[in-house]
């Protein structure tokens, strides 16, 4: 159940109430592809770095370890030792990304794993159970992602398909969660918008998934090679026909400075590889914008990435040592740089509640922004 | 100093009191070669797995980040933030195993960096000073580590090059320990016994060293790849020629069996990086004998690695989990298997320390072993 507590512009401060405990909104989901987060950060990590909600992706457990072996081992939660809330993807963007030779029906996809080669087939029906199996605490709804180059016809084509497919998606979830054996009987489940860049069909498509009544709705095909005004535009084309009173959820979605924005045009959940990915690069977040710890100019800089910043590695380490970590090939570098990318995107969204609550979140998007330009 | 607290048997149970606290022996030093423990351990997560004294090796820390860069940090404590002892190696070995030609002279060793190819020199006062600069509680002597194979002569002519090096050595140390701007100005110098496997070389070396009245002696030039039975047997012959009251350090060994058995013999500083080796293959200790956790029994292990162990990757994850991780190649199973390891060692020398105590060494040896059989 999800609590809207106070919107400052369009900006949502809001309390999503989960079998698995509170998510307050707006949130930053920490996203553990294989179930853990890359860069050698544990559950026990997340604990320590402000994360509300993990995330982790269907696709890939459903290849490995295999989604019947995390139900025979009590579900993702206990698999991961994470007692906090959990969202699995449906599956689809991996398919379409990351798989081979694919094949798009109305039943589902038939394509090749990335990983062996053998052939799967995954449907609306088949992605409801597989994320049963994981037992998170919200489920996405399988949908298509159709290129964001894919012509109008196409898109209208494709729209139409991904809304059947989440009416089948629903009965599906709800006829999972009436199982007396079902890990989790209280999945929740989000809708995806689609339409690509045609604000007409994301709307009409918008005000036709809303009348399903789900748990929460999200903005998907962003975020995929299209200018950030572009994205904007769409946002702000769409999220006024999404209910506020649902978790809005932009998919994917990104910089500091992209989600600062959406954020003002009413989305409250977000994801993003970016602070793990470019921990791992050497490249660390900070409130004056990104640097690169493998720069020359860190070799003797005793400062921590970010002064005053209370993550497991600013309060310990410094940039001389984190580079030379870094240099060295040392895991220990990468691990550093992403708990600590994980914390400023955490407490950027822990500020960015407080702000809203406060009535000042405009002031303090602008102030947050300039000080990284 | 180095109190001698309790025989049993030849076995020692000792204390050694450092400008950076004490370390209860025997003690099992965790190797951070490059200044990082490999498998993204930090010296926080030390403090969390009973780590009283960590290694670093001089050769790497010169090469990579400089130990000019060190120094200027404020030496490696304060460069890694580890405020216990920290015993760094004399570089002689890397520079005998790692490096491309070279060439031994009475001045030193003239060799080429494993990095890049740059000629670097190396003599008993450049590891003294190199040392120096990196500040650690405990400096090696640069001693030559001849081939396991090398012939009577050679032997005799190349141990007495190691104690003329070490008379160089102790002079050099007490020069830089006189400085002003020494950052340790209270660095301990241990030496290291040579002789390969001839005894009689052995011990008269031993002897000779002994004299000097150094702050600790190693073992050095075995676990080069002689059987376990001939190691053993140098030990028995030589460790009753260095002082009781000094500590005994075998250097690079080993197994948990053979640590058992050196400490029956009087050895009571080791290093070894095989549990953090082994744990980045996948390969944990147990009281029961060693796990390959890629193991396929494993996949629905919900156990930890080992029952009641206390270690950051027992207290929470299960073998399913950690065998999951390891087969996705994620970094975090890598550190689980790390920290359990170097955990497991620890927690064996405590027992060892006990059971010195209570004089029942041999019994608790014996039950060690044949549980690890
Ligand atoms: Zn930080
Ligand atoms: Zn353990």
């Amino acid at each position: 159940m999800y609590e809207l507590i106070k919107q400052d512009g369009l900006a949502k401060r809001g309390r999503l109430h989960t079998v698995h405990g509170v998510v307050e909104t707006p949130v930053f989901m920490n996203v553990g592809t294989a179930a853990a987060i890359k860069g050698a950060v544990s559950t026990d990590d997340l604990r320590g770095i402000k994360t509300q909600i993990e995330l982790s992706n269907t696709y890939h457990l459903h290849v490995r370890p295999g989604d019947e072996v995390v139900r025979k081992l009590g579900g993702l939660h206990r698999f991961m030792a994470w007692d906090k809330p959990i969202l699995t993807d449906s599956g689809g963007f991996q398919v379409f990304s990351l798989a081979g030779l694919r094949r798009i029906k109305e039943e589902g996809v038939y394509f090749n794993s990335h990983i062996d080669g053998r052939k799967i087939f995954m449907g609306p029906e088949e992605s409801m159970q597989i994320q049963s199996n994981l037992a998170s605490t919200i489920a996405m709804a399988f949908d298509e992602c159709p290129s964001s180059v894919a012509d109008r016809e196409y898109m209208e084509r494709s729209v139409a398909r991904t809304a059947r497919w989440l009416n089948r998606c629903k009965k599906e979830m709800d006829r999972l969660n009436s199982l007396p054996d079902t890990i989790n009987r209280h999945q929740m489940l989000f809708g995806i918008n689609q339409g690509g860049v045609y604000e007409d069909i994301r709307i009409r498509h918008a005000q036709e998934i809303t009348e399903l009544n789900l748990d929460g709705y999200a903005v998907g095909g962003l975020a995929v090679g299209e200018s950030h005004e572009e994205m904007y535009r769409i946002l702000e084309a769409v999220v006024p026909y999404l209910p506020t009173a649902k978790p809005t959820y932009l998919m994917g979605v990104g910089t500091p400075a992209n989600i600062l924005e959406a954020v003002d045009k009413g989305v409250d959940f977000f994801d993003c590889v970016y602070p793990s990915r470019n921990g791992r690069h050497g490249h660390v977040y900070t409130n004056q914008g990104k640097l690169n710890l493998f720069n020359a100019k860190y070799e003797l800089d005793e400062r921590p990435v970010e002064e005053g910043c209370q993550c497991p590695a600013c309060r310990t380490y410094s940039r001389a040592y984190i580079r030379h970590l870094l240099k060295a090939k040392e895991m220990l570098g990468m691990r550093l740089c992403v708990l600590h990318n994980l914390y400023f995107y955490n407490t950027m969204m822990e500020e960015i509640r407080e702000a809203i609550e406060e009535g000042r979140y405009r002031e303090y998007k602008a102030k947050k922004l300039s000080g990284m330009a």
